[in-house]
């Protein structure tokens, strides 16, 4: 499906020619030091949310387009919060309800708010592919990030992921990890799967009915479990998915208390796992869907590390992609200036 | 019906050890002097709604939530502003749209939002009690505002009504003060109530049909009055409800044009209080409905004056409050830094 | 239609006693020095947009209520930007949804505003003259710009189409500049004309089937052309209007595709003008409904520069507006003390 973005090319859309981020659009293409800088940075920006003043200037001046194409109060407001904290101003659009109402293109929409001098569109989008697409024909200097699109990715959602695995284990090495539940619409098992790949985890294992199951799953990466029991042995990182009821059509599953037997995270079930394994949820949680209420508030769990590494990770990517592009917007600068005086020569 | 709320425990709820504000949620349990110490307050931040620059640090790097499970733009836009002015960073979340229509429970909203590093949560809720509910559940640290639980409270309402009064009548002892209208449903009428009597006036008066008292009135210690005629006499201060048409459910009243008849301030009724008594309204007004345009617009009429005061209260309480949490924040990691120094002697 | 607010009495209600903008209403009674100095202004600012810290002070600790009685996120968003690079605090408030609602008049919703120290109202509204009413009724030192009223005026359009006509053609003087389309439903139309004329160029002309002119539309100081062909010939500036489809209501036009053959602006047809004639539209565009695809992307098309010059006109002018208030309230405040120490000295 999202085949055609799945390439090296995805990787150096993304980076500048000295190989620092300017767009961050998939964890695919991005090398095991890039994605450790991410973190790294995430780390020292962990520090702001503690301070009393919680606020440092790294995008002063600097104009941020949250781009909503897809309702998501969460997302929306973890980048709103990022981006206020770097000092940036923001400016919220709900695409369903504007431009596109009066017929106008995407193309169009978004070429408008480029002259509009936006330097950053955080684009969400029920296509996949989406902010692909708006990388590759955004005016340079102009970074886009990818807060999700159809069932692609979710990039900032794994690296959130991520921070909070280094967090709590120190290391990606020797790790195993299970991300469970619906991978077949998930678009953040995808971004996972890449990330905990790259990082260089032991085993990246899926455990899921294959109804649930992406065709070929085994090819990016990971070995594959029908059964909760078999597959949680020896975990130290369980990451539980979200399951859509929305998405569901009925054919899938057969119904959510069977669904909550079968793959539902007990307590007694998660004494599978290694005593130190910690429980990962992106949110919203369905208590007693996908996961029993007392593991989500229990002591192995760390989805709420999650939600404030969310906002870590956040800044961290906005502020280094749109380092590298103030780093290509110096280049041409600097090129056009030489060009200049060439020419003044001759 | 709020009486599990209306105890002495609320008031330690809202207090730090110290007795300084954390949380803004009832009048009740405060004492003369707090309730003076926020009029001062917000005395003192009026000036700043009059400068070139209106704009104060006291909030700089922290960020306020406005989470209204009820729409109300009037009462947003003034904490919007407030914590603007006092250079907080505002996220503004309209909790009908967003992650509950996901069926996340408010609790897990909640945790997620602190988990953002929330500084404080400015409530607003159709039911009574809900301020308390999230106050008690609240990550130590968080402030809690409300601006408007079901019958139940509105004390920053209260309190700008409080300031218009102190401005105008340049104290509390010896004044007569009516509050008219719906009583039974509202949410304003017990705040007032309770900060009246709190700061010492002579007497409080309720003027109503009975249909729109609350049983027992009597023991919030207030006056009833069903008659205009008879309840406006010697009034220093007159205080005007707005009828909620919306609550109304035909059996408690006849018809608006009765109710004007028996309960609507006209000039001519006016000159039944004191010459010199002020006319108040929390907007927004019906006009023709419960007062009369010309009182409305009258001399005698403080109803925009209530306007700009309800910033400065809003001012006041939320940098109060966030003083008081910030004050045990410093306390707790003090504490802890004494503990951890000890267990390194050990 | 607008007779009323066409006179000499509206450029004075613009106007401080010095001659400075104090609202921005409307092109009509402004002089021909004023509005290049706005262009002068939003020239030095547009300077902003191309900073890596796009902000300047001029606003700050100000604020702006975005006051929408008309959706439109294109025009609040170029506002929102604007207002934020001058520091401003900004209020969104889209009134369809809020007070009025609740059954309060504009008139107390605006005083409500006013009492929260707004400093300036972005007034967009479906009908012609509101923003001039509420200019009349506004208290002093609070500044009123227009966003587009009715059919009457949409003055910050014209001026960021008078600025990139100076940008590029240097001068007005003997310019010819053609309007073409739906100049009866326009706003615009009627704004820019009124600017193009008191900037001095040589000839406006209007280019539309009868039945999409206003009567005695030559009154204005246009040629009226029915034809493409004859209205292009020595044309320096070509601004198309967009087809507002949802205002058409069947019997004006006979179709679309006929509207096109008529007067779509082909690449065939652009031939006839002046070879470096400019193209302009207000956007959002209607690809081959008024115009050609292959014409709005092309070298001749300067429609993403009126973007970008849309945000400096909205800054000068907000900047403007707001220096010729303070200077009044400066000099109220002056004979206030005046009058007082007079008064002391009697």
């Amino acid at each position: 499906m999202q085949a055609s973005h799945d390439t090296s090319l995805t990787g150096s859309l993304q980076l500048t020619k000295t190989g620092r981020l300017k767009h961050f659009l998939t964890i695919t293409g991005l090398s095991k030091e890039l994605l450790t800088e991410i973190l790294d940075t995430a780390d020292s920006l962990i520090e702001v949310g503690e301070r009393n003043i919680k606020k440092v200037p790294l995008l002063r001046g600097k104009t941020v387009v949250n781009l909503f194409f897809e309702a998501s109060t969460r997302t929306r407001s973890t980048f709103e919060l990022a981006a206020k904290r770097l000092s940036a101003d923001v400016l919220n659009l709900n695409i369903n309800t504007s431009a596109t109402s009066k017929g106008e293109s995407l193309s169009d929409t978004l070429k408008n708010l480029e002259a509009m001098a936006s330097d950053m569109f955080v684009v969400r989008h029920a296509q996949s592919g989406a902010a692909h697409f708006i990388a590759e024909s955004v005016t340079p200097g102009v970074s886009i990030v990818n807060a999700g699109d159809g069932w692609h990715a979710h990039p900032t959602q794994a690296m959130l992921d991520m921070l909070t695995i280094r967090q709590n284990k120190g290391k990606f090495e020797g790790l195993r990890v299970a991300i469970i539940g619906d991978i077949l619409h998930s678009r953040v098992a995808r971004s996972q799967i890449r990330a905990l790949n790259t990082l260089g985890v032991k085993e990246v294992r899926v455990i899921a009915p294959n109804t649930l199951l992406p065709k070929h799953v085994e090819s990016l990466g990971v070995t594959v479990y029908n059964s909760m029991d078999e597959g949680l042995k020896d975990l130290d990182v369980i990451i539980m998915l979200r399951l859509q009821r929305e998405r569901m059509q009925g054919a899938l599953l057969p119904s959510e208390s069977e669904y909550y037997n079968l793959y539902g995270l007990t307590t007694e079930r998660l004494k599978m796992a290694k005593p130190d394994a910690i429980v990962m949820h992106p949110g919203p949680i369905n208590r007693g869907v996908e996961i029993e209420s007392e593991v989500a508030d229990g002591e192995q769990s760390v989805i709420l590390d999650q939600v404030t590494n969310g906002i870590a990770i956040r800044m961290a990517v906005m502020s280094m992609a749109m380092g590298g592009q103030m780093e290509e917007r110096q280049l041409k600068q600097k090129t056009h200036n030489e060009l200049s005086e060439s020419e003044e020569r001759l």
